[in-house]
């Protein structure tokens, strides 16, 4: 199928109700900023046999990769504004595919307020690679940054860690069902971008955990020119990952070196009450390393394990 | 080879004159927008073996990628700000690969006073993919559309048309250098971004020819309600080409067909002055169709051709 129709079929729509999408029928978009707003931009690709299996329902795929830009505006503390979306796909170009894939991108439009205002299709001879360039408003001055941690600061993180890990790898089990509450925490990530509204004033650095938390707290702590102490016995576990680790002790590891969790990692100055659903995991250090003691006792870098 | 260093090593260099970059090192990119500005934003992307060969240069793989997105600006009336870059590459990334694509990108953004603000590198198991969000400021109110040509306009292109188009056969022969006149327009066209800004307030429409003349003039009647009459007679062909069609004459078709000219199509009305390096191809008509006329007689649709 040719792009033009499918983009008229599928796209434009996504783009009706943002006005400086102008259709998608120029050669780019028109922005405008309010005064006193900052715009923050982020840029993500995934690929397929490395990001995502290639078996979800496209719908899914589609969120996901949203999802994890809107993840990055929300450790930014910036809202939601508009979207630019690439995708690459093997020829011939499948419209049920495109079709579920646009009614993912519906769907996660009406939860979070972001509308499509460009970007194109192509054909690939290769796997398909799609990429989102996601656009958010923050208050001049007040966005979240990696870089203010300092040395007393109390460490928390919002949600449950680990979840993803573990359930991408069940994901790949076909006797595990997709709605099995760790595989939904890998296919469907929460942006928390509500806390990271609530976090503008208050915390001294922020991240979104993507990379796992061991790694994500290691940039915060670079950008900072600090180090960190975590508690292991402090890291918030779901029920679902309590059960699974009950059986299978030896995937502790993944509770903080998994990758995909999207929950945001905060630094608080002592004396600042933290939002609700959020947890004290530890401390920031003067001393450059982060540490992961469990008993008190520090954790070796080889048993850290680096799963992602 | 790792991303981070990588990114360290290569990309951050790039972001450094840019403030709002961050220096890479967030989790998203914050732009100020000044006062009385819209922001343009254009996204496309690039896979090997369907927009490009591979066996380029990635230098000049890299700057085609950035000039097509600065024709799209350039198309707006926009002046170039930051843009964002994924690269989907083969595992393992190649050193050599990123310092090449690198190295281009940055003797364009002298050339354009342009500045890397975010992204990403991924690894693919397919065919390389690169993708690119370019940024650009427009004063309020000014950019250019396609949806404002009338009957009786006139039709204008820059520079010469069907050279890239002419190149592209010969990029693939081995006995034709890539400094061959029609081989450097396919790899590395010129983006009109002071002609668009000369063209704000003056011209009725405008778009970029990526395409081929014909079907990026039927996107500016279409999104017009207008028609357009061509004259083959007055439409800029280079010495190059001129002489290659003199040996081929069925490559003529390529001029009006061909894609990947990156010059600005527009349209004035009666009066207004034209630029300069510009050439007047026709007329914008009441009927609903694009016509090609030959020393007066239509040119039919099957000897259009469409190469792209």
């Amino acid at each position: 199928m040719n792009e033009f129709p499918l983009i008229q079929k599928y796209f434009v729509p996504l783009s009706k109700q943002f006005k400086g999408s102008l259709a998608l029928s120029d050669d780019a978009a028109l922005l405008d900023i309010p005064a006193g707003f900052q715009l923050a931009v982020t840029k993500d690709a995934i690929a397929q046999g490395v990001h995502f299996i290639g078996t979800e329902d496209p719908a899914l795929i589609a969120r996901k990769l949203l999802r994890t830009n809107l993840s990055d505006l929300a450790a930014m503390g910036a809202q939601p504004l508009c979207y630019f979306l690439s995708l690459a796909l093997p020829k011939p170009l499948s419209e049920d595919y495109i079709a579920r894939f646009a009614a993912g991108l519906a769907e996660d439009q009406e939860i979070f307020s972001i509308h499509l205002a460009g970007g194109d299709t192509i054909a690939t001879h290769g796997t398909p690679i799609f990429s989102i360039t996601a656009h958010g408003l923050v208050p001049q001055g007040k966005a979240l940054r990696r870089n203010g941690a300092r040395a007393g600061d109390a460490i928390y993180v919002s949600g449950t860690l680990g979840d993803a890990a573990l359930g991408l790898g069940r994901a790949q089990d076909p006797a595990i069902p997709s709605h099995d509450a760790l595989v939904q925490r890998y296919l469907l990530p929460q942006p928390r971008l509500e806390l990271g509204r609530q976090l503008r004033g208050r915390a001294t650095s922020c991240i979104d955990i993507s990379d796992g938390l061991l790694q994500d707290l290691s940039h915060v702590c670079t950008a900072s020119h600090t180090g960190a102490e975590i508690h292991v016995e402090q890291l918030p576990i779901s029920a679902a990952a309590r059960e699974l680790l009950n059986t299978s002790p030896q995937l502790m590891s993944l509770i903080y070196s998994g990758g995909d969790d999207y929950e945001l990692l905060f630094t608080l100055p002592a004396g600042v009450a933290a939002p609700e659903h959020t947890t004290h995991i530890g401390t920031i250090t003067d001393t450059p390393s982060v540490r992961l003691l469990s008993q008190g006792v520090e954790i070796s870098a080889a048993q850290k394990g680096y799963a992602h």
